[in-house]
């Protein structure tokens, strides 16, 4: 039996103790998609206290403290941080499988050199550890101590970048990239939309009267977002549509919404098809990556949403999205010329197979893996929705071309999260290796290993680290 | 290699082991949802042979007769009880993977000391030892010798519950409460719901001529319903449907259908809409358990259902049901301070991740776990569907907060169902203390156990035992 | 650990070893749908190289290489068959956990006596051994070998099945059956419809003007199918569909069609609808089988498909089919008591546990599990969608009952995909053994066994081998 999170947590058997050892333990990171804000980066923001640090923005945890019977006041209220952190050390205990109970302790482990297990019987030693280490860790710290070398964060259109900017001035031995994320540009059905336009024309100092212009402002924006080293874009999408439509009527729906009219569901569609379309052929011919992240039902909760927002942990797993217009999506700009290199990412684990077939029907050029699908994502990033992911990709594609892990995080800490990953990969292979299903031939493994982690996502955005 | 059904069963690890003979095993059981006769209860019923207590309605068993080339009248027709059981043993060797193989055998040790094999070679001795049992045993034994605190049966509101009243009076060391489940009042497209009306009216000795008065008539079920001690209803839905309306439109639906009118589809989803919202809110002000069960397709072979009728082993899981109407049912009772107590029950067991993200949406209050996602229900109370429940649940929830096992059966027999799911929690966890993703603490490790078999439904529905 | 490949490959404990040699390696094989060319055996094919062999028509492999960037000409172009190996020989270390990678590797082991592990390095070596040996083998030599007893092709109506009939005047120890496949009569929806119907009038010597006159020429075609011994059809569907309507009406539908005029997606439904019913009951009156394949996305890259046409690697898993339809046209068959002995594939795998709980509604008659949920299809068809599709079968039905496995292959070398299959069978029964689950018997398990590699499908589908 093992202690809890020892040196061979997650590695249970030889092959994927000596992957890990050997192989993975020591590749820098690169989090290509993550939340983390550029100004705490160039600030070297520091946090008063773990509950800061910890609690401040992670509705992961907050979910698990309301469903204990934990007031709102101690989770996002008026409470002081140390109540806050006894309420949340008071419900540790009742977490046993879930990822949140072992990042924490890794990550108490890592940046604090607590050894222990976090309850309410020693909420004060941990309490007391960690705030006085964080007196002398900045966000910084967290980044070069974990080996990232790049972080892409993720930006709106008219952000003006002046932190990335400001870090690149440095030389902090990583770089953080923005992300090109044009949701708000997209949701012509949200209220704040004709705003937002207003905004972006200001921003790129023109008028924005039709699509033409729109198309030319988003054009000088990415061209801003490239000039600071972007390499990639993101998405929201509640599901990847199409429905194509001509540059008339696409010109139509959108002077519809600047005069204030309502515009019908199919239009919308129309609109969202034609901006993607666009976009895509831009990430193509800038040879931006394009990331889509679909399945979620948001902010379900009203009463809470007014209470606490957006992000505050009130969204979930939506019925699965259909997977004919994503097909047909790609189709079209596969047909065009203009499929970028593209990674989904569906927040509906069960439909793992059925993208891994789809992907393989899009995969051409030098890129390996052009088209991937990405890392368990938020509700499924667990050990079980790793290894299922992990699997279909094994079994419908080629494992070995996969860009890996991300964070997609809001906290300095979860970089632990990259370790987690690269145990269950090489406990993953290992297992593979030990039942006799792949030679044991650490060349070849050793080699898959380091580009899940590190070599491929290097080279399929570019970097040349 | 162990042996069949050892003391062991089920248990894998040394931590499963200890988890299983010190905390589990001895706990009460709260079958907090059944379908047992309260008649048969209060008269002891006593069973001639094994074929009836075995055989007389369990579906499950039928269709895996059925499926082996059983001719129907060795299953539900007039053939005689021995020759029905000698046919049920002589597909036993083929039943190999099917709970109900390892569920047969355990009621063979628990309740009749039998420890062989039932095959075809053993029929006749296990028929003459079980007949043999079963003359000094009625359903009150079976009940007591498993250590059944609570059983909540299953019961239509017009029923007099007598048989309830008729337990309450003697001390049998165990409550049978009833269940409220209005299912024939939801149904307002079926053929039979003027005629229940009616009745319903005659039970309430008052005219139901619209939407008030048939409110005021399920009130005065629901006080006698309290006051034979009923916690907890039941739904079995399609799909839990969010369809509002106001309350004039109810009225002349409902107007409709006394009149004998025929309704549309909207009309229907509107009227049950209003329905379950208005039960969900009397619920809530009683302080009693809501339960959906949704997700079946009933009743698919018509020629067989013409020969058997209902629950004659014909009904399967259906297509996903939307979550999007689950979400905005959920949502507007949140909204509405009237949400109570929930459990969700699907039969598409793929949808246990985004249930149980979705159900993170609405915790609040002092409740453990107010909303929770019931055990693996049906076709799914198997050890994978088991423990794929279990999975989703730690990893998108918190396991200790789960109210556990159920049977959900119509045999007495069936309470070895507990002991086969508290084998299967206890290995679950003592698998992950055994990986080093929990620490080795029996302290917290058997106080998740002794909540998850017990402390959880006694807290939960207030029992107070 | 074990090597690669070695002698216990997929059988991790001890009943697992003992039932695959004793019961399941030696068993025959039953092929009874695949995709081999009757005129290959017939004229015992020899392949000029291991290129022509392995990638010649092997999709699954094209779309591997495809990932892996290599250039179309290397895949289905015009480099030379060497060129073309190596760079399939390049790829092949990144596989790992793809069923392709254990497959080809079998395929060394078996037919070319190869044991070492194709990279690289070995390219040239592997290419000169497959090549030497492929000189003395035929397409029969690879039946032969492989304990095949019985094959059955995929067949159009139209087709002479000639080939078929020179193969039944010799003795070559196993059969080949045509399977009656009949898409092309369908699908109204296809351009080549009206041709194909102008053919098969030709095939049958008449006219054929009507829904009466279709009908007469599929029946003169299904007793040619007959007499060639024909017992087994197949169908590929996008789901399957139920929307009945009366013959009239079928009938103005077939004459709109040969009148050039378009047809609604309804009567579309209605005319495919009443197509399979015919088709069912004349399946059920010559006591055929039924088999049912649906769920793909076919040809998705629009670019590709242009390239390289149907079966090139460009299908996926398309969104899960409903199955309420499915089961309205198994119960309208059961009705009319017309239902065949039926065998549903689904590509979906996720929906698994809702066919098994569908097909249990439908088991009656003597026929041992007369509805089938076929073996893991496609891309299923590997260690986890195999163990799923059994622990599913097990679970909720009969899998003693489970007519097996099948190659569904284009390729002579397919057939240690049974050794796969029946290694992991092994195992998954095994497995249970060592845990407990089911008495070490190993009468009950091998008659299982071998039921599962080879009787049942011979007494299911009635050659009495």
């Amino acid at each position: 039996m093992k202690k809890f999170l020892d040196n061979d947590f997650l590695l249970n058997n030889d092959v994927a103790v000596k992957l890990y050892r050997d192989y993975a333990q020591n590749m820098p990171i690169i989090d290509y998609h993550c939340h983390l804000d550029p100004k705490e980066i160039a600030q070297n923001k520091k946090f008063e206290t773990i509950t800061e640090a910890w609690l401040g923005g992670d509705h992961y945890k907050w979910r698990l403290m309301r469903a204990c019977g934990v007031e709102e006041k101690y989770i996002t209220g008026s409470a002081d941080d140390k109540d806050k952190f006894f309420k949340w050390a008071g419900i540790m205990p009742k977490l046993i499988g879930n990822p949140i109970y072992q990042w924490a302790h890794m990550e108490l482990r890592k940046y604090f050199g607590y050894d222990g297990v976090l309850c309410p019987d020693t909420a004060q030693e941990v309490w007391d550890v960690c705030n006085s280490k964080l007196k002398s860790m900045g966000a910084q710290d967290f980044i070069t101590e974990s080996n990232v070398k790049v972080i892409c964060t993720t930006d709106d259109p008219i952000d003006s970048l002046e932190y990335h900017d400001a870090i690149r001035q440095e030389d902090l031995g990583f770089q953080v990239l923005p992300t090109w994320r044009p949701d708000k540009i997209l949701n012509i059905d949200s209220d704040g939309f004709s705003d937002y336009l207003t905004k972006l024309a200001d921003v790129c100092q023109m008028d924005i009267t039709d699509i033409d212009t729109l198309k030319k402002a988003l054009k000088l924006r990415m061209n801003h977002f490239a000039s600071m080293g972007c390499v990639i874009s993101d998405h929201s999408l509640a599901f990847v549509m199409y429905q194509p439509a001509d540059s008339a009527t696409i010109n139509d729906i959108l002077n519809k919404k600047i005069q204030g009219d309502c515009l019908t569901d199919l239009e919308i569609l129309q609109y969202k098809t034609s901006i993607m379309m666009f976009l895509a052929k831009e990430y193509y011919d800038r040879n931006w990556t394009m990331q889509l992240h679909y399945g979620v039902m948001r902010n379900n909760n009203s009463k809470m949403f007014d209470l606490v927002g957006v992000d505050g942990g009130f969204d979930c797993i939506c019925d699965p999205a259909p997977l004919d217009s994503l097909a047909k999506f790609l189709d079209a700009l596969s047909s065009d010329d203009t499929l970028p290199k593209t990674i989904l990412y569906s927040l509906y684990g069960e439909d793992n197979t059925a993208i891994d077939t789809l992907i393989g029907c899009f995969q051409e050029g030098e890129a390996l893996g052009k088209i991937q699908h990405g890392a368990a994502w938020w509700f499924n990033d667990n050990k079980d929705g790793i290894i299922n992911h992990m699997k279909s990709l094994a079994s419908q594609g080629v494992l070995g071309n996969f860009i890996g892990m991300l964070t997609d995080s809001r906290s300095f800490l979860s970089y632990t999260r990259h370790e987690y990953f690269r145990r269950i990969l090489c406990n993953f292979l290992g297992e593979m290796v030990e039942q006799g299903e792949y030679p044991q031939d650490y060349k070849a493994l050793g080699s898959i290993v380091q580009d899940i982690c590190f070599g491929n996502a290097n080279r399929y955005l570019g970097f040349n680290l």
